[in-house]
Order: structure tokens, then C-alpha cells, then sequence
């Protein structure tokens, strides 16, 4: 077992830190991976926002409702990014129309979070710790005003990293055969029963982790999640699209 | 510096693969790594196809124009999937309208895009190599059909994987202060003039990769790229939108 895999198999999710900011050295080196992960047609469409700001900070906190992200020892904000694409293309006098495709929309997230993945796995090997941000999405109108992007730039994900300050246990997760598939897509049916196993391992997982706060079942988690509606995220496509992006 | 680190900062990608398939246990140990991802809010929104039969695979190079697709050693194609979790939501008789938005297709896409790049990491770290093939979204409805997927699910990102016959140079990053800000996005202006030494250290890659074939330097290359309209790209949205997703 070689330690990339070993750093890989025992991700956990960090929220709490240590009131220890990143110094700029690490931040860098966490750049330069980013710089180093594939991206689309070697593109590069994307680009890494820093948020040092405490002001700015405590803001994208209360956007994504988690206060760890104002005591985080570095906040990355990942852009799909086609704006510096754009310049380098107008300035050579090429029509950029194709940006409002939801392709080019969509290579560029995907650069982003390509490189997200690669940060945070860097950070834990470095003996830091994080988690990934989706609540960036929750008011991405105010991310896109508080950070002043210009068109073909929006916010896809955010990470929180900084000095462990807690040991969370190995969260279980699906099994193999009901995620992982050869060839063809089979047809699924009776998953509640399919996973009761798994449903059981869950609840055991919440029980030791606090046995006070009593959580669901995954599928109880999942059924109940699709009447989850933030207002914010149900209006993300429109938010995008007034960045430009998705036009069709 | 740690190995992981140094296999990320490594990372090339291979497009030129021996004979040599990778075996069961090399396959079980990247989905677990993949398995081992974050995922939005747990739901793991997300699921990956093996292609080993080698018609699919055939099927899948010419759809996504690239050879070395049938001759890699191991196919993935990573699904954003909520078909399991709509199908557990309605087993318990919830309401499964959410999917449709596009904040649920983007949760998805992201979790499987965040295990692709762990995948191809692994993969790397064993001494495998491989690339990410953006190609799987050429033909959208094409794979749709080929691989039997129920609505809400698609593909997102192939990867092909196998043991390198090639042993490529590392290729020049942009600069990271062209895409690494701090609080603000800054107004950049004369782009391709600030990437002038950038222009020039990627044409001398490519110089040295293969002389007799002439490549452009990297903003010519971006230029021109807004210039390709890959028919099946630009209907990338409707055909994902005929799966359920990106309703509002």
C-alpha cells in the first residue's frame, strides 16, 4: 500500500481548526498542485481565489451557514473561469460566442474541481485537514458581488483547510456493487432493502459520533434531502446564466 | 516533500498504453479510493462504469475520436447519477421534483468529478498512467444509449487508464499569478502580452515533444480553440436535459 492511496482511503472531513493560519509557503505549494492537475484540452479554465479578508471570510460564512469557514486557516474559493480565455481571444480579435455553451460552462467547472480534489488531498498529506464548500452555490449573485467577477466566472466550489482540531472517525461509505458497474447501467429496484446493511453501518457510525444527536439512516437521509430547496441554490442557474454562462 | 505531493506535481498524462489490462484488484482498489471522496452532502450523488467489453470501448474511441481510448488497459466513465437516490427517495413515497434543478445536477457532477481526479491520482501513485477524456461528453446521447443510463443519470468524464509506453515531458502551467488572486478578482488587461514568456516556454515544449509538428504557442491555441464547435459539445446541454436534469 503505497501512502498516496493510504492519504486517500483515510480522508475525513475536517470542520473544526486550530486558530493557525496557512503560511504563505503552504498556500503556494497548494497552488502549484492545483497548477499541475489536467485540465480541459489544456485550457486552464479556471482560476483560485484566496480569501484572506476576515471581513470577506466572516461573509462567505454566513452565505454558507458554517461558522468553521470564518475559523479555517486558509479559504479557497475554486472559479470556472473563461474570462482570461476571452481576453486572450478578443484580443486576437476571435469571436467568443461559444462561451454561452453550457460546454464550455462545464469543462471549465470541471477543470475547477479537478483541481479542488487535488488541493485538499495535498493539504492532508502536508497534516492539514478540510472540506469542500458546496455552500459557495448558496447565493453565488452574492459570492459573484463580494469577490467583484466579471462575466464567465462563477464561484463552483470552496475549500476550508487549516491545523486539525478534531479526529473524526472514517465516515462508511456505499458499498462497491451498488455504485460501481461493468458495461451496462442495471436495473436497480427494492434499494431500500439493498441497502439495509449499509443503513445499519450508517446509523452506528452517527451513534458513536454523538450518540446524543440522533440521525437518520442514509436513505432516510437521502429521502428526506430532495425536500432540501435552498432558495439561493434553486435559483443557480439563473445566477450563471447572468454570468454568461448556459445560454444554450 | 511527501510522495503525494510529488505524484501530483508529476502528473502527466499518458495517452499511449501497453498490452497489459489492469487486474480486478487493481480496478476494486481505485473505485474504493474513489469511494473515499468527499461527496456533497453525503448523498454521493454520483457512480462509475467499467467498459471492458472491447466493442463498447471501440464504440466509445470513435465517438470520442481518440485511438488510445480502445487500447488503454482500463476504461472508467464517471456518471453524475441520482437515479439511486431518486429511486430510494420514492420507495419511501418523496417527492422527487428537486432533481430536475440545476443545483442537483451540478452537486452530482461534482462528486463524481472530485473521484475522478482521486482515481487518476491513484492510478499514478501505483505506477500506473492515464488521461481524463472530456471526449465522453461528444456524443452525450450517444453513451446514454450505449450504456442503458435511466434518466438522471449521465457521463461526465471518462478516464482511461493502462501501464504507459510513453514517458512525456511535463508541461508548462500558466503562471500562478494569472489565476491565483487574493479577495478580489483583479481587472487583467493585456493578457497576451503578460503570457509572452508563458508563450514562449510553451512552444519550446512542444518543440521539444515533436519538432516536425508545429504547435502553436499556448494564447494562439486558446484563440483558435473558441473557434471549435464540436457539433454533439454544442447540444451537450439539451441532451442532458432530456435525461431530467437542468429543468430550472
Amino acid at each position: 500500500m503505497n501512502p498516496t492511496i493510504q492519504n486517500q482511503l483515510n480522508h475525513r472531513s475536517i470542520r473544526k481548526f486550530k486558530n493557525i493560519p496557512l503560511t504563505s509557503e503552504e498556500v503556494n505549494l497548494l497552488v502549484d498542485v492545483a497548477r499541475h492537475t489536467s485540465s480541459s484540452s489544456f485550457m486552464q479554465s479556471y482560476s483560485i481565489l484566496s480569501v484572506t479578508d476576515p471581513e470577506k471570510k466572516a461573509k462567505v460564512a454566513v452565505i454558507g451557514n458554517q461558522k468553521y469557514i470564518a475559523e479555517s486557516g486558509h479559504l479557497f474559493i475554486m472559479l470556472a473561469d473563461q474570462h482570461r480565455n476571452q481576453l486572450i481571444a478578443e484580443e486576437q480579435g476571435f469571436d467568443t460566442d461559444v462561451l454561452g455553451s453550457f460546454d464550455r460552462f462545464f469543462v471549465a467547472s470541471t477543470d475547477a474541481i479537478l483541481a479542488a480534489q487535488n488541493i485538499l488531498l495535498a493539504a492532508e498529506a502536508m497534516g492539514l485537514g478540510g472540506v469542500f464548500l458546496g455552500s459557495v452555490l448558496n447565493h453565488a449573485d452574492q459570492l459573484i458581488e463580494l469577490f467583484n467577477l466579471p462575466k464567465h466566472v462563477v464561484p463552483v466550489l470552496g475549500i476550508a483547510l487549516g491545523h486539525p482540531d478534531q479526529a473524526p472517525q472514517l465516515k462508511p461509505r456505499l458499498p462497491r456493487e451498488i455504485m460501481h458497474f461493468e458495461n451496462t447501467y442495471p436495473k436497480l429496484e427494492n434499494v431500500c432493502e439493498a441497502l439495509k446493511d449499509y443503513d445499519a453501518i450508517v446509523h452506528e457510525y452517527y451513534d458513536l459520533r454523538d450518540a446524543n444527536n440522533r440521525v437518520d439512516e442514509f436513505t432516510t437521509q437521502i429521502a428526506k434531502g430532495m425536500t432540501r430547496k435552498h432558495p439561493g441554490r434553486m435559483q443557480l442557474l439563473k445566477f450563471f446564466q447572468g454570468q454568461g454562462f448556459i445560454q444554450y
